[in-house]
C-alpha cells in the first residue's frame, strides 16, 4: 500500500495565547491550502496529543477538532505514545489508508498553561510512575544517566554535547517557525548556563513549546509536490529504566530502524538528511547511532567534522530539532515530517539541504519506550 | 479486507486493588489462552485508555504494557476518544490488519484511585472544557437535558427509564464478570434512589468501574470459534452541546450506524442482539433509535413489551450494559465486543441469546461527540 504526504501545515512553535482549537485550525487550514483541498475532501481525522488532560483538562480532542468542521462527521480519534505521539499518529494515518483516501494527521500541544513542578510532574507521565518517577528519575535525570553511560562507554564529552546545541541553534535561526528563531546562542551562552542534571546543563535541554502541525496523507500523489512515505515503523520497549540492559542505546529505536530500512528497501547510507528526537543533546548522538547513521560511539566524530551541519554530508535536524526548533510534544513527530517534506520539495528557504531525495524522521517517547521512524522520499 | 476476532479476555469489572499493568496482564493472557496463541504470535499492540494521566499520573501505556512482554518490541500506541476509546481501538485494530496479522486490542481503566469532585472533574474532560464544563454541565446534567428533551418530544417517562435499569440489572445478575453480578435490584430500590440530576436518579446512572478487556484481531479466522467483524465504523460530532441542533438523537451515532450497515450489507432488522452505550438509562433508548432498531420515540414500546429483554425478539445489553455490567471507561467498547463474541459463539451460559448470528456494538464518547459501531457475525 503506497502513501503520500500531499499537504503540510504548521504553526510557529513557542509560547502563544492561542487555544488548542485555534492552533488546530491554523495548522489544518494551512495544510488544506497547501494541498489545494477543502474540508470536504477529508475522510478521517487523527489527532496526536500528549498532555491535554493534565494540562488543559480537555481530552476527547477529535471531538474538539470536529468543531472546526461542523457537519462533516469525520471518523476520528486521538493517539498517544508520550513524546512519540506524533510519529505513531503518522503510522496510524498510513494504516488508515486501508479504508480512507485522504486523512488529516494533526499534532497538537499547549505546554504553557502549566509551569514549574506541576509541569515536570505532568511530563513525567511519559515515564514509569511506579518505579522511576517516584524515585526522582524525571526526564532530565534519566537523560543525565544516558549521558553518563555514553561518556563512560565512548569518551563522549560535554564539548560534544555543545556541538549539538550550537548546530541546532544555528539551524533554528534559519527557520521562521522555530521556537528559538533569531535567538543567537554561542559557546559563552552555553558555558554560562546552569546545571540541570549533571552533566546536562540548560543548553542541553529542549524547551517546552505550544504548537500544532498537520499532514494530509493520501493513497495517491496529488500534483508535483507530493512526497512518498517509503516506510512507517513503530516499536515499543519496557518503560522503566530499571528493566533495561543498556542506557547507551534504545532497543525500540534500533528495532524500528531495522523495520523501516527493510520496508523502504534502503540502507542507512542512503539517507540524505534526518530529523531526530533531540529532547536533550545526548539524544541526538544516541539517535544517530541507533539509526545506523554512525557506529556506536562514532556519532561525535561526524559532529566534530561538521558532517551533520547544513552543508555537511548528511544534515541532522535542519529545522533546529527539538532543541532549538521547539518541542510541542504531541505536534513534534508530525512537525518532523513537515520539515522533511519541505526539504524534499526544495521549499526550505535559507535552511535548504541541496539535492536531498531521501529523508528520515526519528521520534522517541519516554526514555526510548516508544520509537516511530518514517522514511520519506521524492517519488521516482 | 476481512477481520476476525480470534480470542477474547476480560477481567471482572468493578473496584479492585489490581494495578493497570496487572489488569492488562490478566485480560491479555486470557485472550491469548482463548485463541491458543502465545505472546510471540502478536504483531502489534493497541491500548485503549481514557484517564490514565489524570487518575494514575501514567500515560504512555503501550510502553507500560510492553513490560508484560519484555523483548518483543511490538509496534504499539494508545488511542483515546473519551468513553468511545475502546470502540475506536477496535477500529484501529481492523485498520492495522493492513500491515499486521494478529493485533492485540487492550482496553484498560482504573477509576477507583480518584473519588468525589476530583473524579467528576476528570470524567468531565470528555466534554467541552470551555463552554459546557465551566457552566456546570457535567455528564449527569448533560444526560438530564437529553432526558428532558426526549420526554418533551416523545412522552418518555421515568417508568420507561426504570425498565432499562431493571432489565440490565437482571442481565448482570447472570454475568459473573459484571460489576453488579448477584446484586438484586427491584422497583423499590429504584424508587428509593436519590436524585442525581433531575429527572435522572441513582439507578439511571452507570457505576464507574476498574477493569480490562482484550481482543485478538486477525486477518484470518483461527479454529471454529472465530467471529467475523462485518463492519467497523466511527464518526465524530462537535463536542459542545451548545453547538447541537437536537438533544434527542446523536448525529455521530446515526452517521456511524449508516456507515456500518452499508459496510456489513445488512439492515437494522437483521441485528439479533446489541450491546449499546447505556451510561445513563436514557442513552439506551436514544441508542436504539439512532441505530434504527426503533423509530424515533418508539424504543420505549419495545422496552415495555419486553422485546429487548433476554428471551425477547432482540435482546439489548445482555451483559448488563454499562448500567449494571459496569463502565471501566477505556475497556468498555472492547468489553462490548467481548460480550457479542461470547454470545455469537454460544458461550454466554445463563445469559445466552439463542440462535443469534449477527450482533452489534454501539460505543459513545462524551455526549455523542464520538460513536464507534461494530457489526459482528458468525462466519458463513
Amino acid at each position: 500500500m503506497r502513501a503520500y504526504i500531499v499537504g503540510v501545515g504548521k504553526t510557529r512553535f513557542g509560547p502563544t495565547s492561542k487555544s488548542i482549537a485555534e492552533l488546530a485550525q491554523e495548522a489544518t487550514l494551512e495544510a488544506l491550502s497547501d494541498a489545494g483541498l477543502g474540508p470536504d475532501d477529508l475522510d478521517a481525522l487523527i489527532v496526536s496529543n500528549f498532555l491535554g488532560g493534565p494540562n488543559q483538562r480537555q481530552l476527547h480532542l477529535n471531538s474538539v477538532v470536529a468543531g472546526i468542521f461542523p457537519g462533516l462527521h469525520l471518523p476520528g480519534w486521538r493517539v498517544e505514545a508520550a513524546c512519540a505521539s506524533g510519529g505513531v499518529a503518522i503510522h496510524n494515518g498510513v494504516l488508515s489508508l486501508a479504508k480512507y483516501r485522504t486523512v488529516l494527521v494533526l499534532g497538537l500541544e499547549r505546554m504553557s498553561d502549566v509551569v514549574g513542578n506541576e509541569l515536570t510532574r505532568n511530563i513525567g507521565m511519559a515515564g514509569d510512575a511506579m518505579l522511576d518517577q517516584v524515585e526522582g528519575l524525571n526526564f532530565p535525570a534519566s537523560y543525565a544517566l544516558v549521558t553518563q553511560a555514553h561518556m563512560a562507554a565512548y569518551g563522549t564529552t560535554t564539548r560534544d554535547l555543545d556541538l549539538v546545541s550550537l548546530k541546532n541553534h544555528r539551524n533554528a535561526n534559519l527557520n521562521p517557525k522555530a521556537h528559538f528563531y533569531l535567538k543567537h546562542v554561542d559557546q559563552r551562552d552555553i558555558d554560562a548556563g546552569p546545571s540541570v542534571a549533571h552533566p546536562l546543563r540548560l543548553f542541553d535541554c529542549c524547551p517546552v513549546s505550544d504548537g500544532a502541525s498537520a499532514l494530509l496523507i493520501a493513497s495517491e500523489p496529488r500534483g508535483g509536490r507530493s512526497i512518498e512515505i517509503l516506510a512507517s515503523a513503530v516499536s515499543t520497549d519496557v518503560i522503566s529504566l530499571s528493566q533495561r540492559s543498556t542506557l547507551t542505546s534504545f532497543a525500540a529505536a534500533k528495532d524500528a530502524a531495522s523495520r523501516a530500512y527493510l520496508e523502504a528497501g534502503i540502507r542507512p547510507s542512503d539517507v540524505d538528511l534526518a530529523e531526530v528526537h533531540d529532547c536533550f543533546t545526548i539524544a541526538e548522538i544516541v539517535a544517530m547511532e541507533d539509526l545506523g547513521l554512525a557506529k556506536p560511539g562514532e556519532a561525535v566524530a561526524l559532529l566534530r567534522a561538521g558532517e551533520t551541519a547544513l552543508g555537511g554530508r548528511m544534515p541532522v535536524n535542519p529545522s533546529g530539532g527539538l532543541k532549538a526548533g521547539g518541542h510541542a510534544i504531541g505536534a513534534t513527530g508530525v512537525s518532523q515530517a513537515y520539515e522533511i517534506t519541505t526539504q524534499l520539495r526544495g521549499e526550505a528557504g535559507a535552511r535548504q539541504v541541496h539535492s536531498a531525495r531521501i529523508g528520515l524522521t526519528h521520534n522517541i517517547g519516554g526514555v526510548g519506550g516508544t520509537c516511530a521512524i518514517h522514511v520519506l522520499g521524492v517519488p521516482r
